[in-house]
């Protein structure tokens, strides 16, 4: 398997090439440590963008939705591409100048030519990929979907033609060294997405209590390092 | 001023209309609660989404980047449309079924004509408003911008012409009474994106302490509560 995507016409850095990288494992990297993607797709020569949960196994990305939602129908059409992004803000960069001043970020941009997936069997398996992905072994503990259910869902999946990885970690940086004098103060303030406590819903059954599907999601750990821990593994070979 | 964006064939709510909404107060409260957008563009019949810091004056919307920024430059050519999505992912609901198994979210898509502001005055202005949305009174205490670094950007304005806003605060909802006797803990595990511990610049000048427009990002808080507080004011009438 190829460890690098291939930089194209829609992914070659114009500008601040050493930000971007299309190596598979940077852009699983940020990919996995995320449950929300932004799908972008064209209507009649318009752009539309929808966020939405998504899943990633090797270089194929799975979201899923109602079989009559809108972008779901339109991102599945013939000839149509999608351009997935997933966007961190990982920190506000306070500087001592309007030109110091930033955000660090990671973010991906993945482009394809989205598919549905037709029959159940198919989408019974794709929709168990993506409860196992985020709850380790809780399809085990649930009830399985009904043919009815699986019947109402359309599942999508787009093979990553092309992608390409951009992360910014910076700290202040001043364009002029006098910069450095003026007497304001200057540093980064970390954005977290976090975990908070969970709140149990009021009808369990019995004393139930959450099992190693949901402990992973213990409040107050990070969500993008919970995401990717519990990333589908890629198969050796 | 209108109360409300206009429902068109873009944003009107084919399914679940009681998710969405077209107030303008709604829409509003979902973009200023975040500094990170999703812009949606076509080139050449082509979807792209970037991720990209904004801010909101009223009905318009604002962001900015190189004059070489490839986005930039497509959104504010002749007759382009931008697709401007905000999405909060709030929580994970963990179902019994996984008909039950769902997220909560907050999002808006908004679409406009971006256009380039083009003067060194009116960027030095809008760039002004950006800073002092993140962090109030700040413009007073850093170095102002240079001729130079105003002439190197494009800052992009797109009047709010379309926006539909959709929240889903739900608990576990299961399809089937029985589905509540699954001996699985459900419920809703919550995300919330917080602030970190402020790391300063290891270049500050003398001991300079984080100012008032600085210690609103403290250690712990959520940041969309913040960015809230902190949004540009509407003026009367």
């Amino acid at each position: 398997m190829d460890r690098e995507f291939t930089p194209s016409k829609r992914t070659n850095a114009r500008r601040r090439p050493d930000r971007v990288r299309y190596d598979k494992a940077a852009v699983y990297a940020v990919l996995d440590a995320s449950l929300l993607c932004h799908v972008g797709y064209v209507i009649d020569g318009e752009p539309f963008v929808t966020p939405t949960a998504f899943w990633r196994v090797n270089d194929t990305l799975y979201w899923h939705g109602s079989r009559q939602n809108n972008m779901i129908n339109k991102v599945t059409g013939e000839r149509a591409r999608a351009c997935v992004t997933v966007g961190h803000l990982d920190g506000l960069i306070a500087g001592r100048s309007g030109k110091g001043t930033s955000v660090q970020y990671r973010s991906v941009m993945a482009f394809g030519h989205p598919e549905a997936i037709t029959g159940r069997d198919a989408k019974r398996r794709a929709m168990n990929v993506f409860i196992e992905r985020m709850y380790p072994g809780r399809t085990e503990e649930i009830r399985p979907a009904l043919d009815q259910e699986l019947d109402e869902i359309t599942v999508v999946e787009m093979l990553i033609e092309e992608a390409s990885v951009k992360v910014k970690t910076d700290g202040v940086i001043e364009m002029r060294e006098e910069d450095y004098e003026v007497p304001a103060w200057a540093g980064v303030i970390p954005i977290e997405m976090r975990v908070g406590k969970p709140q149990s819903d009021g009808r369990l059954a019995g004393n139930v209590q959450p099992s190693a599907s949901i402990t992973p999601y213990e409040e107050g750990v990070r969500l993008d390092g919970v995401l990717a821990r519990l990333a589908v593994r890629q198969k050796a070979g």
